[in-house]
């Protein structure tokens, strides 16, 4: 794909304008404020390609299933993300002639998403089919200093000659969503009207009955004067309607203010209400929630930026993954997650899936606090019930929890049965990342409040799903996928067994310590888990016991029982029209392959990194590397990170490269669909834990950073406990500025220090 | 479900009106006679619950595809049967009351299906809103004869009073699939009209472009007079309306003479006159037709009846199964073949499956002609370049073919990855069939003709589909469904490497005869398909070094890679409400289960039984029987068959009680839908390579009887060779009976003899 996005440290900026690839460009310019988010449609009428949306945070709809053959336990349901009222839209003509950028001549254009600012602007220039010239400037976001306002400014100007003009600006709920099963509108009962100048319009999903309104004001200012607007109502559509001439050189200055409201954060009787009293809002404010708007940017952008010298490629990339994960989240509500496109499209249906856990906690609990990494450890909690009621529905006993592959509101949504019944390494992901979260906050309260409720059920679940094989007497997990989705129903995966007896080890030694600690809590917890010493034996059993294949000669650990048996070929036997294989092979010659889509094995070396000698992490990394085709956006920041701990360098930069721009540059050939929102933070951990080398061990930070041959020099933020230091890195050096009133104990290159309050310490780079 | 079909040895009989079984009614009681068929639905308006279904043989359309989540290399289209017109429909009003079934009062009611004579049956009476009573009788058949002829006859008898009838007669083709993908229309252009009495429609198939037109006369004769009628049309619809009163005991004979032809057997420009000219044979000749068609089923039962004394029960289940056969499919035809739910049913859309190779074809080799036999392999002779774009799509390469796992038109319909891709074993059944065909028959010019062709290509699949283990260094087969479909993605399953070695084998050993003995045929053979000798060495190095599952301690062949890691449990462990476990289980549970649907390790010693000592087959039989839940319809012959060879009387009785009155007694729960046409096959194997231990040993037949304890005694006549001959076996004794004018070898209890032309010789039976 011809790279049309141009160059810029901080702007995703489209120079020209490029219709075949609106799509993309719509995804790549999304904004939104962690409540709500759109892609960037054009606002007028555009008969080009285009895929509509505009979302709103934990509005969804049960969306009837679609299988080609069912399967005894699939859900009936597929919640999704609804695309909802279109705030943008507008209609122009000027001298009769509705503009459309997919038909208008356009002498002159320029696009770009702002993402210091947090706002997309757009400049063009058209010639009328009157020959005459105009000009016209449009500003939008959605602020995050107000997160149920959002703002479009659209400025016309008249070039050369006289011009007269109608826009007509709307509020529209007659949507759908593109992915609909079967064609079904999710929204019913559409009401609109008017409260003075305040257009409003309101509707309801069908079944989950949440409500959302919409309002907005309008107007039009020529020369500080304000035009008059005729009225309109239809269903679901609400506009203002403006007529107007322009003298050469004038301009007509047109903000609309919107505010959009709805029952996940109000009381129904309220919803309304709420989004009309925002509107109020004297019109004139358009300019302060603006600077509002750009300070609290500012103020975001402060802690967690990535600043990268003499790479602008790298440096757009890394703010591009950072700046899309906090419009996407921003963790404020326990009750939201984040959805593999966020809100840059509707595919995957807008759920959570295990990469929260695995790949975006990390990076909002070091750039943004500990409460953010807390919500979206509670949103699994919350879930609890359901995870335990899922497992019953599949056989399971007893409060084993079986969190979903795909979820919005709890209920596992997917339907392949070996996804959404074997993908279940999932359920150690959660487990991880409580575990994660304490090790890195030292929060030990979590756990007796949340955490172990979690990891009992988690535990369980693995407890029941293992068995004692009667040929080896070993426990054996039979019947899995792991992260490496290539292989489906295996045996033995290395990576859940691995994990599997992780959870059952740390739950064990979580309940030892509280038992032996704080008798009472002990005594409380046992309790309200029917928790019975049987069980913990089995625990233990299990864990003592329990099969991990291995090749004890050359110290592999085997992905799954039998893939030695597999062709000994790399991914350089392919041939270049193989790649990438998903797209050319049946799935019959994927699982039969060697080739690996995410390398599971190399997945668990990096969570449990300390558990394994380097030599080992070596031997693997070394034997899986080169079978893996990384076609999971999820797979590269990983071999990046173990191969920046290896002292692979041009290793760890090659995989740099394919997580950093993996959108802009539309490797995967889906961009159009929307932006790969969840593996964004790989990124970031690819910089961060790859090249930075960046871990906690003994309740402190450690670094020990390297730096990419092309780059001058970097450096980023991490909010660590409260305190907030800086890690800077150059070609010679590297130093950490502690920001924040008290010393911090850190690590470099294992010497461990201590850099007093305000200062800077420094140290020459190794090797 | 209450048992509600009254027990007969020729008839199935419904002696009381079920509406709440309705349904499974209309399927058991479908007729057909090769060429179409149609479900028992009542000719009057029905408002309860009913499948409409009249189907058309070799007629369909190829449905959108509709699956949950799209994998690379499924196939686009379903092909499916279709829905076709409705040539019983009349609406019946008498006294202004219209006759319907589901609401009107019936005082009396039977309906049966002549087995014997191929005619469905009904006797009713009823009571009018009047107060009125009238006696209504129907017969109607599919001629055998005259194979584009359908008739219905329909007499209403005035009882007590005077009555005022209407009867509209119909021919309708607004007709749907009720198993649409996208509720699509698969007919257009339906058009309608009359050539003198005789009225007619017609319609075509969208995108297949079938031509289907039918014709019909519909005459109503009161005391020898002929009433006359009102003609009638609308889109796609024709109709004759007869107004009439009828006295106390008078009756009126309403006959419908239908004719129906396809472009499947008619040029486009003629199907239409073809049905129109023969409908122009004069109405007087019903009873003619009648007769013509008993007496081609009386002929047919001939050859294939098989006589059960002292077992109603079984006798009526044995005769359903043959019934049913023969009406699917008669054999003149190799283009076409068996779908699963024959003339039915929607379900399957009627497709061919591994059963015709597998389990059909011996029953038609035995008890029709070596004629329907060879159509059924030419069949698969006449897919064979579809065969190999198949394989090629799925990355094989110089002419492997991989045969679809469900086909109308020879290719893949199918859509659930872990069968159209791995389900592989169906090329094993499909060579075993060719093998099979020559062994019983003695055709070896076949070979030469059609069969090296299929062979070659199905031997070069799987020598591409094999590769050697970097760890063994032995060939492995991985990732492939066995018949036991309740494992998936295995590796090394024993059946299918078993029957992929068989076939290299065999494939070879044809080619060395035909090299050695004919070497100008080999010469031709070779350039034709191309074959270069290091491909035969290939072969050979695979026959010689494949890697097939086996437990050397205990002589048990293993299922699959992995299988004794399973939990050591058998069927008796399950509880009840566990059961069937494909109703109750979700998938995984069953995957990861020791369970199994039908047992591929038996099928193999089943297929090649003298490879294997009776004790080897008894370890395995031992083995597996016990963990077999027989949620296939194809399963439990073949456990009873086993079960026979080896002595095990009950067992091999008990699994024949499963597939006789499978559907009679509605065992699978799922008898609405259709008939388990294929299977059925598999009971008439259970009696006759069963207890009658046929088999063809060294080109002669031999048997090794025993008998039932609750029957007096059976019998059966087999063709072999073009020589009809006859087995009975009574609590004593067994004979054979040489029907033929020429001496007969054959074999009995191992000893073989000669029964003279025309005589019989007998036996005491053994233990």
């Amino acid at each position: 794909m011809k790279q049309y996005i141009t160059l810029d440290p901080w702007k995703i900026i489209e120079d020209s304008f490029n219709p075949e690839h609106h799509q993309i460009t719509e995804s790549l310019m999304s904004i939104g404020n962690g409540r709500m988010g759109q892609r960037a449609n054009n606002p007028e009428t555009y008969n080009g390609d285009t895929l509509k949306g505009n979302y709103i945070a934990g509005v969804y709809y049960p969306d009837k299933t679609r299988v080609g053959w069912w399967k005894n336990g699939y859900p009936e349901y597929f919640a999704k993300v609804l695309n909802s009222l279109d705030w943008v839209k507008k209609e122009v003509r000027i001298d009769d002639q509705l503009i459309d950028l997919s038909t208008s001549a356009i002498t002159s254009y320029k696009r770009w998403l702002d993402m210091q600012e947090g706002i997309l602007y757009r400049d063009i220039a058209l010639q009328l089919e009157s020959g005459k010239s105009v000009n016209i400037h449009t500003e939008r976001f959605y602020s995050i200093a107000d997160q149920d306002r959002c703002f479009i400014k659209y400025s016309i100007k008249a070039v050369d000659h006289e011009i007269n003009v109608t826009i007509t600006d709307h509020l529209d709920f007659n949507v759908r969503n593109s992915d609909s099963n079967y064609d079904e509108d999710f929204w019913e009962d559409r009401s609109q009207g008017f409260q003075n100048q305040y257009g409003y319009i309101s509707a309801k999903t069908k079944k989950t009955d949440f409500l959302v309104a919409a309002s907005f004001d309008s107007q039009l200012i020529i020369d500080d004067k304000a035009i008059e607007s005729t009225k309109d109502l239809s269903t679901g559509e609400v506009s203002h309607r403006f007529n107007f001439s322009l003298q050469p050189n004038q301009t007509a200055e047109h903000v609309k203010s919107v505010a959009i409201c709805s029952s996940f954060y109000y009381d129904k009787s309220e919803v309304l209400d709420k989004a009309i009293n925002q509107v109020k809002d004297p019109i004139h404010d358009y300019s302060s929630h603006k600077q509002k708007h750009i300070l609290a940017w500012a103020k975001r952008w402060q802690s967690c930026d990535i600043k990268i010298a003499g790479d602008v490629s790298a440096q757009q990339g890394i703010r591009f993954n950072i700046f899309q994960l906090y419009q996407t989240y921003s963790g404020e509500d326990s009750r939201l997650n984040i959805g593999p496109k966020g809100f840059t499209g509707e595919k995957y249906g807008g759920s959570t899936y295990w990469d929260t856990e695995a790949y975006c906690l990390p990076f909002y609990m070091s750039t943004g606090s500990q409460e953010i990494a807390k919500n979206l450890l509670i949103y699994r909690h919350n879930h609890l019930a359901k995870a335990i009621d899922n497992a019953t529905l599949l056989g399971f006993e007893k409060g084993a929890a079986l969190y979903p592959m795909v979820t919005i509101n709890g209920e596992e949504c997917h339907n392949e049965w070996e996804i959404t019944f074997e993908e279940i390494h999932r359920n150690g992901a959660i487990a991880f990342a409580i575990y994660n979260y304490i090790r890195y906050t030292g929060d030990q309260d979590y756990l007796i409040s949340h955490g172990l409720d979690v990891l009992i059920g988690i535990a369980r679940f693995w407890a029941q799903r293992v068995h004692r094989s009667p040929s080896t007497g070993l426990y054996v997990m039979m019947g899995v996928t792991g992260p490496n989705e290539y292989e489906n129903n295996v045996d033995n995966n290395w990576y859940t067994n691995y994990i599997a007896r992780w959870c059952l080890q740390y739950t064990r030694e979580c309940i030892d310590k509280i038992r032996k600690n704080t008798s009472d809590k002990w005594t409380l917890l046992k309790a309200n888990n029917s928790i019975e010493e049987t069980e913990l034996d089995r625990w233990a059993d299990i864990i003592s016991q329990l099969y991990l294949p291995k090749d004890e000669e050359t110290g592999l650990f085997i992905q799954h029982d039998g893939y030695l048996d597999k062709e000994d070929l790399t991914v350089e036997d392919l041939r270049e029209k193989d790649r990438p294989i998903n797209q050319n092979w049946s799935w019959d010659r994927i699982l039969r392959s060697p080739f690996i889509k995410q390398a599971d094995v190399l997945q668990g070396l990096y969570f449990f990194e300390d558990h394994f000698t380097k030599e080992q992490i070596k031997t693997n990394f070394d034997y899986y590397e080169p079978k893996t085709v990384h076609e999971s956006s999820l797979s590269p920041c990983v071999h990046s990170i173990l191969a920046s701990s290896l002292g692979l360098k041009d290793k760890a930069y090659e995989m740099y490269l394919r997580t950093a721009r993996l959108d802009l540059d539309n490797y995967n050939n889906d961009t159009e669909d929307g932006c790969h929102i969840t593996s964004m933070a790989g990124t970031w951990m690819s910089i961060v834990e790859g090249f930075a080398g960046m871990r906690v061990r003994d309740g402190r930070l450690s670094f020990a950073p390297v730096i990419v041959d092309s780059w001058d020099s970097y450096s980023f933020k991490i909010n660590f406990r409260g305190k907030l230091l800086e890690l800077s890195v150059d070609k010679a050096r590297c130093s950490i500025n502690n920001h924040s009133d008290q010393p911090i104990e850190t690590a470099i290159f294992d010497k461990v220090l201590v850099v007093e309050a305000q200062e800077q310490v420094s140290f020459a780079l190794q090797g």
